[in-house]
């Protein structure tokens, strides 16, 4: 069972690389290679089978043939251009997360195996003039070019699945926090640096009310999704192979509450509150009131609480003092 | 004002110019010049100004560069590779249907004038496991690759539309009945032949049964619709910028009960009924009980009966003896 991660230097790939090294298999099967590439090398992962690192430009066709081998048996597509990046750069967004995703997908129907494909699409795709909740047939109606092209590559996913050119699944990631690292080019960075640089006792800038509301998901549960939605079986995904990945709504004075009741008060006190109207226009254009039954039923999950994902960072992530 | 009609040797892009002829105006402004390009060259049209017929190959950039002049003020997007053809064949469908509407984008975003944009999607993009009836907000789930393409040009338009590069507005379009000319390869193609070829003296086989429901519109109509759709102000659009055309629900034998009560017995009788498997997954796929709120609150309509349709063939359309 070999695996490429596209996007295998990012915060997801490389947790998702470690998780599976310490697993050992997937769709039961024993896991014999890892490759891990990126726009720029990846930092290795050790486990007790070969691990690859190598760059891969997904824009690139000829780069992309190069990285997927016929041998490959499932393909992670997580590499893309964030969502505030994408808006800023419409020819570049579109490069890597639409034309990417077709020379991924080109790729690997000309392999000939249909190998299993896990996508990772984003809420972003919902928005606008919609009523709530969103479940699972409610029509994809972005509000930015981030959310139109990962629209784009759900339906290029199920069409090539229906084909029978790959076996797709697509996940809507919910936010991701407390995503560790470095502040992004992601309108949501600061739903995980608001956190993350206090507990690192750093000042963070929050742009948003602390009433604003949105979706979320650990890093640690969305790898335990990713590595589920790739063993799922076939006939269990339905003809769009797309769904949402279970998230929980909760407030920025939730998430900084829960932060307060794991670490106490001290980190809360670095948040400096300044309205951004750039980040608040993005970020309100997302629909935060989802209620998936598909993935749920198909056993994916929610983080329990938000304390939950603050000791989840503590114990993953937190740089060592 | 100049109108580009990209598909201008089709059914509708002929209807279209000839419509436009006789109004002489669009969107307030007089014409004048229509070019007509498609594939080969399309037929003329008389007008009382300028009409060019050009050739144009929607998935070569070179040629849509060459057949969008800087001074084109609508460009009506109706070119394309009909249903059973893009099934058929799926380079060629991505080809037209995809990168050929992309490759008009681009060149419409290139010109700097914000040009109007009519694209014509397709009921096609609705489909699956999705309740009935569909509404403006229903996911867009096709069951073919000819509804994916349609669906990706649609999230486009909106996205293209939104940047302020072009004056975006898509229809998706009902089952055209009665279609004038030749089968062709949409796999709806018999819902006209089957009363087009019998109004003509001729045989005709339909590949469902009689108790087949579907959702109509007469080429009449769709052209009122496109050219109404054409003048409706921007800000009245929304965000997304693509709307169901109004159509009617009817049964093969409501339609062929219509033939049959404008001009008589005799045409149903050179009716055959085969049924063919291959058609019928593509148009089971389909998805008939359409409910439009937004369309027709912007003033587009459906055809009040189809005995109207059959009339309207025979005013329009009917080959002379």
């Amino acid at each position: 069972m070999k695996v490429l991660i596209l996007g295998g230097g990012g915060v997801i790939g490389q947790k998702l690389a470690q998780s599976l090294a310490l697993r050992g298999e997937l769709r039961g099967k024993e896991l014999t290679k890892i490759v891990l590439a990126d726009i720029v090398t990846p930092a290795p992962v050790s486990a007790p089978f070969p691990v690859e690192t190598t760059t891969c430009d997904i824009a690139n066709p000829a780069s992309v043939t190069a990285c997927i081998d016929a041998d490959t048996d499932v393909i992670y597509v997580l590499a893309a251009i964030v969502s505030s990046h994408a808006e800023e750069d419409f020819d570049l967004g579109y490069k890597i997360n639409m034309t990417g995703t077709i020379n991924v997908l080109e790729r690997a129907r000309a392999l000939g195996t249909k190998p299993v494909v896990v996508f990772t699409s984003s809420l972003a795709v919902f928005g606008g003039e919609v009523p709530d909740p969103i479940v699972d047939h409610t029509l994809l109606n972005p509000q930015s070019s981030y959310g139109t092209q990962k629209a784009i590559g759900e339906l290029l996913l199920t069409d090539y699945s229906r084909k029978g050119f790959i076996d797709g699944r697509g996940f809507r990631l919910p936010t991701i926090s407390v995503r560790p690292g470095k502040p992004n080019r992601a309108a949501s960075s600061f739903m995980s640096s608001i956190l993350r640089e206090p507990l690192n006792g750093q000042e963070a800038v929050c742009p948003v009310e602390e009433d604003f509301l949105h979706y979320y998901l650990s890093p640690r549960k969305c790898v335990e999704n990713l590595i589920k939605g790739a063993e799922l079986a076939e006939e269990d995904l339905g003809q769009n192979r797309n769904m949402m990945m279970p998230g929980k709504i909760w407030s920025v004075r939730q998430l900084i509450d829960a932060m307060t009741a794991v670490v106490g008060l001290e980190p809360a006190k670095l948040i400096r509150w300044e309205a951004d109207a750039a980040i608040q226009y993005i970020v309100k254009g997302w629909r935060f009131d989802q209620a998936p039954k598909k993935s749920i039923k198909l056993g994916l999950t929610a983080d329990d609480s938000f304390e939950d994902n603050i000791r989840y960072y503590l114990e993953d992530d937190k740089p060592s003092a």
